[in-house]
This record gives structure tokens, sequence and C-alpha cells, in this order.
């Protein structure tokens, strides 16, 4: 039974948005995005309240899509990378909706997708919102040392994005969410925390197998495979990993973490990550594709490392889960 | 729309476990608990792999007492309090089941099994887990100071219960999950983190509030009305609050964290606290009184403090949650 798609007969996105900051703004993505601010700080004196301020931002832009309030929504799926989700708890604090707060890493925006998507189907709620974020800089003092030490970075190294993303998910809608498949838990003895992508691609791999097992279905169904922050150093090991099983998804395979950023103009080294990177690129670049009809069926695969900081430091290898939602596109 | 109940038909809580240290075991409820081990270390080298072996250790006691193995688990909702969620990501690491992270502070043990139940009685999932845990030494260090510079300790600081819980959620059983109202984030300005129980006492009072607005019943209609870990100090002020709305809980209330320890003897101060609070309390205690009839109908509010150091050192205040669950005894 651990092999189940879950299918959702009601669930579709019916308006996206996003927050980002000036390095997001200045790349290959830049023009798609709803709202930057190039001080990174939205008006706020820490890094911690600017990436709280981007999700109220982002679920207020997201509202002002559907021309809704707060009182048309029923449920706020949220999560962050901070301790203890303070950027979803502080962020969307003004907001009187019942909340369920969520941890999957990077894999947030996938995960909280996946939930939304699984009570408005299921009749729970009629609208739900997923609402996801990371802040280069509150991630960097918090998991490696504060920006101004200027410490070296390595080749594999991520660039967590500064961006906010909301989905709002109800029943009908362009961008249905038809499917789900919940990542298990996986670690394959990768414990340097410079190369979160290697971490990574097993749980990838593990999920993207498992759905094409079950589902039958193969790589040229999609025009698009596209994981959330593995990088380019993550996404050529998920690639090979699964090439060596004989699933080939070269053709159809991209990854926010690579898309975001030119990395060699903007010095990225191997791409974006962060809850906020899949969410900010799902949000503003590949959703509107999928409502346009350009994008017809795709994957979309959050991928989180569930380490700590403290669990690095004690030797502990990391673990990593990706959460799948197929998404297919309502445009005739 | 906010203000709607969840029914679950078909949701009903099959099996449960406890694991907890010594100060648990030496309590009130000590001879209820599954497993307990004085060293509090559980055979591990760090307090947060000794808190991730407490979800291993009851998660599986759960799996014996169902006579299962873990392929006839089909979800996993787990969490807890440690940065990262560390506790829930290693000590579930072994078993091959789709995972879903949350973080809901100390409600996250009403919020699982909320999602679970959710899950389940939606068809999702046939069986979902619901693990989480706390340890006194693991989040003394990481929220306060490590435990051997022997800080001074508040009359209304709470004890961080020692202490993982696991419940099995399937559609028939004795213990009926028929209800659930998810909670709104509020903040009423309290700031001192050694006073947790007044921070989230208002969540919970607005929780409650809504439910009995909402279903039209009265706290007459329950044998237990249980908090997970507002201890003695926010208990009495979630009487106070409700009672200035007209809403007497007294003779119905109790709290998992005034109940866990002995505060006088054990020199527990305003009780007990944490995601392994309510979860022990609940698997060892609350649950096979349901199973045996001796309680028939009863509301468990999962309370969680939604702030981090970092944000109360920023000088924020404490944003909280309450979530809620309805439990029926079907024993005839």
């Amino acid at each position: 039974m651990q092999n189940k798609i879950l299918k959702f007969d009601n669930a579709a996105i019916v308006a996206s948005a996003s927050v980002v900051g000036k390095w997001e703004k200045d790349g290959p993505l830049g023009e798609y995005f709803d709202l930057h601010d190039n001080t990174d700080k939205f008006g706020k004196n820490t890094w911690e309240l600017a990436e709280s301020e981007m999700q109220r931002l982002a679920f207020n832009i997201a509202m002002a899509k559907l021309s809704v309030s707060e009182q048309a929504i029923d449920a706020l799926f949220a999560g962050d990378l901070l301790n203890q989700c303070v950027s979803s708890s502080y962020g969307l604090l003004d907001f009187d909706i019942p909340y369920f707060g969520l941890y999957g890493a990077c894999s947030t925006a996938a995960e909280s997708l996946m939930l939304a998507s699984a009570t408005v189907s299921a009749g729970y709620f009629k609208t739900a919102a997923a609402v996801t974020s990371s802040h280069y800089c509150s991630a960097e003092r918090q998991y490696r040392s504060p920006v101004e030490y200027g410490a070296q970075r390595s080749p594999t190294a991520q660039w967590t994005v500064t961006g906010a993303g909301a989905f709002m998910v109800s029943g009908e809608g362009k961008i249905r969410i038809t499917e789900g498949l919940p990542g298990i838990v996986v670690e394959k003895g990768i414990s340097d925390a410079s190369n979160m992508g290697a971490a990574m691609a097993p749980a990838a791999a593990d999920t993207l197998k498992r759905y094409f097992q079950i589902s039958g279905s193969s790589p040229s169904d999609f025009d698009l495979i596209v994981t959330g922050d593995l990088g380019i150093e993550g996404g050529s090991i998920l690639c090979e990993l699964l090439l060596s099983e004989g699933i080939d998804i070269r053709q159809q395979y991209n990854d926010c973490g690579a898309m975001i950023y030119d990395v060699k103009r903007q010095d990225k080294h191997a791409g974006g990550s962060g809850c906020g990177c899949s969410a900010v690129v799902m949000a503003s670049y590949i959703c509107p594709m999928l409502e346009r009809g350009e994008l017809k069926n795709v994957l979309f695969m959050g991928t989180g490392a569930m380490m700590s900081p403290s669990s690095i430091q004690q030797g502990q290898a990391i673990p990593a889960v990706a959460h799948l939602i197929r998404l297919s596109s309502q445009k005739n």
C-alpha cells in the first residue's frame, strides 16, 4: 500500500503569486515574478521578518488575483526553512484562517500543494492556500554563517532563493492537480552539507521511479518533469540514477534551481535552492504556462534535505524526501 | 467558511504507544507508559538521537500492538520541536513509508492526528500513523540553555516532556475520531518565553469557543476536555478566558501537562509541555480509557507556541495555535 498514488478528482490551482529578491529579479525568469524588492528587506529590519513579509505579500497578491478576501480561504498549508518555521507563523498571522504548519525542508511547496489538493478534493475545504518561502540571508546565518562573514562557497553549493510563493487550490480550474505521490525519506550516506543536490537526488529518483512503476506512464507522457531544487549538480545525478534503471528523463527534465539563475553570470554555483525556489518558479513561470496550455502534463517534485546544522555537526548523514504532484492543463 | 468543522466518517485510533523518560515514569501516569529509560538516552550518545530513537520505538510498539509490519502503514504524519524536525526525519528513516513532515510546535500531536484522520477518512490511505516527540535535554539546549548550565527556572516555566507517542489511524475502531477543527494562529502580546501557557491559552480559547459556537454543543456534552500542554498556569487562564465569554469548562477540563507530573513532589513548576506531552498522555492514558468505554466523548486540543528563540530575541511576541479533535468511544 505504500505505493499508492493519491487521486484528486477536484483540485486545481486557481491563482498563484510570487515575491522575490534582487538576484531572482535579475535572473532569467525575472520578468515573471509579481513583486520584488532590490534590498531584499521588504521594509523590515531583520531578515527573518523580511521573509515573513514576503509570505504575507505573496498570499495577499494571490487573494487579489482571485478577487477574494481572507474569508474565502478555508485553510493555510504553510512552511519554510527557518527554525520553528517562524516565517510562516509570523508571516500569515494577520489572517484569520485555520493554519496547518508543515516542515518538509525544500519539499514543502510540493507537500503543501499535495495536502491542499487532498483536503480540497475530499471536500473538507472549498479553497485552501499553500504558502512557502525562503530567504538567502536568513538561511545563510541559520544554516551556515552570516553573509557578512563572507564565507567561501564550494562549487556544489546552492544559493538559497529569496522568495515566497502562494497558491490557491480549489475544485475547478485550468491548472488541475490530478495526482500526488508522497515521498519516502531516504538517506544514501551523503553528509556534505555543501552538496544538497547529491543528498536529495536519490530521494527524487526513488519517488519518480515509483511513480512510473505504479502509474504505468513513462517520461514521454509529460512535457516537463521538474524538480524543486536539485540544482545543476543534483539534477545531473538524478538523470544518471534513473538512466541506470533504464529510465531516460533527459528530454523532459528541468530543475527550478537550475532555471532561476544564470549561474555563470550571477555566480550562483550549482543553482538555486530553498522552499522559495520551487514555489516562485512554479507560481510565476510554470503554472502560467499550464494555464495558457503551453504545457499540458507536468510532473513536479519538491525535494527536501531533512537534516539540521546540529545533525550534521553530530556526524549524521543527510536524509531527503521528494514529494510528487501531477499537473494537467485544462486549456482547450 | 473558516468556521467549518471537519467531519470524519471513517477514522479511528486502532493502536497507540508511548515511550518516556525517567521523570514521566516517576510521575502519576508512570504505570501506563509502554516503555521507559531511566537514563533518558535510549542507548544513544546525543540527546537528539535519543529523541529520534524514542519515535522509532514508539512507532514499532504501535505496529506490534496492531500485529502489522511497516507494509501495512500507508503514511506517516510526524513532527517534533527540534530545528528542522530532525527527531522525526531521523527517527522514522528506517521505515519505507511515505512521510509528511509537520510543524505545529506542541500542537503537532493533534495536527498529525487530524491530518491522518482526514486522509484516512477520505480514502487516500487505509492506515496512517501520527508520531510526535519531545525530549527535555534536546529542547533545553535548543530553546534555552544546556541543562548542564543549571539555569534557574521561573515559576511559570514548564518542563518539556521526554516522550514520544505513536497513533495508528484506520477506518474502523473503538476510539473514533469524528471531528476536527483546525486552529487559527493568534498572538495576544505575550512575549515571555518562560510563560508558554499564557501565550497558548488564547489560542485554545479561540478554538474551543469556535467549536462550541459552530457545533452547538456545550461543555457538558463531554466527559473530558483536555488540552495538550497549557500546564497549570495556562490551563487556569484558559478557564478564565472562557468564563468571561460565558463558557464554563471547569468540570470537564484537564491538561496533559498538568497530569503528567506531580509538580510539587517532582519540582516541575507549571507542569509538562512539548509535542511529547500530549502524545504520551493521549496514547497511554486517555485513549485506553476511551477504548474501555470509561470515557465516552472527549475533546482534545493540541496547543502550540509558534515562536523561535530568534523571534523572541528579536523582540517578537509569541503566536500560538490550537488544533481540536473530537474522540468518541465505540465501546458498548
